[in-house]
């Protein structure tokens, strides 16, 4: 029972000045899950038209860390994560919903699918992370 | 051999919208290395007033994949990394030093240390990542 | 399709000495995924009683490795992965269960859960991993 | 200030079943470094005659931890790692140096290099790694 629902995760993501600059939003969140949303557009590509793997990289950071807040609570430090890219990223929303597989009382271990959204609704996997969240309640 | 300079990995970099939206320059481009640096200013935050982690995974992922193109040529893809923070960021630049420590002709693995450096120019390290580029020449 | 059946994974896997070694055996392999199982014994611990973090590693090494090649067939590298442990491991036998969640025509990437079977068949996670596996026939 | 030597160190080493099972050694150990050496033998290989990757990830494992034990003590926990393999590993001994990147009261983070040794004494790097180690005394 962290006492975070989707409401204040909301204004967390919004307090983050690089949450709004890439236009993030956080569309669900709690009993271990997090999803957060971005709208494809062309300050977020890279040289190919595909979306930049670090605008990838940034949803799968902070979807891990979002939750692992749900069951840590809001007092986090993100201690790392792995990605793998699995295909080029074109779409008009990329997806990144993440899962914690196990948590404790110090980190949260947690999985995450980075996926986009074509114009038919049709859902593609661009790429999968694993990452580990601290609690900073305990440092 | 990969006909590549310094200049004509800008011209990739000033390419890149995201790379623009957030500022990044390179600044060291040969021989297994490359240097990206992007100057932190309050867009490039998270809700604690530190840089985003966010923008250290982009510049991970960016140096980690202009490294590789300094031996694999410019046709590469990037496989994935893996990225641990180890301290809070703050200061005036963040610096991304990215060497290739081993090259073959279908891949690179490349490893990165994520610095500031603060208004008296001491450099702190931040996180550090390694990862894998693939060539695209030969898919 | 590429010919593999788990007869012919056990024949692969009983060619590996250090697999021969730790007394591994695959129960399942097809469609993308492999199942490795290794039963506990004492020379697999370490110094307080609990299964060697170097035992999960190689599991989910060969696991990963084992599912790629449902995929890409026999010819393949395993580029890398990584693991995460969450748990100290106890039980009677380790699983690993790996799963490519996308392939290629040159690299396939997997996930891999780690669990125990305790004596009463309970099982329980103890890490969840991630890698990268390259064909060999394409290099 | 440990209060752990080289000494110490080995009777540690000594005391996992898995690592005597490998007929690993650590041959130095202090000041954030720590190197584990295994003699290659017929037993540790794969199907293709070289150095199973299980080897080379249970190497990893056991001197990043072993490493952070230099700074955080002898109560520690590895979280995780990352490894990629650069080639194929053969030749006499595998070696595993292990050098923590950064030190906090929590976690240590560290980076290692594998390579083999040849008959010929000279070096051959086949894989890079870098981990995760939490202090367990402050769980």
């Amino acid at each position: 029972m962290t006492g975070l629902d989707l409401d204040t995760a909301r204004k967390v993501l919004d307090s983050q000045p690089f949450s709004r600059l890439l236009g993030a939003r956080i569309t669900a969140f709690g009993d271990g899950e997090a999803v957060l949303e971005v709208d494809v557009r062309e300050e977020l590509r890279q040289q190919n038209g595909y979306l930049h793997g670090g605008v990838l990289a940034y949803a799968a950071d902070n979807s891990i860390t979002f939750a692992a807040g749900t069951t840590l609570g809001p007092a986090v430090l993100t201690g790392g994560f792995s990605v793998q890219y699995v295909r080029p990223a074109t779409g008009r929303t990329l997806l990144a919903r993440a899962a914690v597989v196990h948590t404790g009382r110090r980190q949260a271990v947690v999985r995450c699918d980075l996926l986009t959204v074509g114009e038919d609704g049709a859902e593609t996997l661009c790429a999968v992370a694993q990452g580990t969240v601290l609690s900073a309640g305990t440092s």
